[in-house]
């Protein structure tokens, strides 16, 4: 088995509003040092392929269901299960 | 600067619907060797602190706000921003 761990981000050029409450929220708490957030997704797939079987099955996965492409970026790393 | 990539996770005794929602949906698209899905919350905080000033920031701006003690977990990694 092979577990997934898949970073989905906004793309750059896209706005971020749920970062941007976010920093709003810690520059309130005091933490005026903060430049930027950029909030995502972080997702563990866990399945039963190995290998290349496991890269181009995530890969699918990420491209039609995972990450939406026209506003997000994704990357992703496999390690044993 | 100093960029952190923070990775907020449920803990493993918490339900995940999200999670269980993103594996029915892989399933009905015929991806039924996944075995399980978590769904988290991916960051990237820049600040101005670097070394251990930023180490202790952001664990504390994670304590306070980015994630909830109660129910989730949260690891980072600190790299020049």
């Amino acid at each position: 088995m092979t577990k997934a761990k898949i970073y989905v981000t906004l793309k750059e050029s896209v706005l971020d509003p749920q970062g941007q409450a976010v920093q709003n929220a810690l520059h309130s708490m005091s933490y005026t040092s903060v430049q930027e957030v950029r909030v995502g997704k972080y997702m563990e797939v866990t399945l039963d392929e190995q290998g290349d079987a496991a890269h181009e099955k995530i890969k699918q996965m990420c491209d039609k269901l995972l990450a939406n492409p026209v506003i997000e970026n994704y990357e992703y790393e496999l390690e044993e299960a």
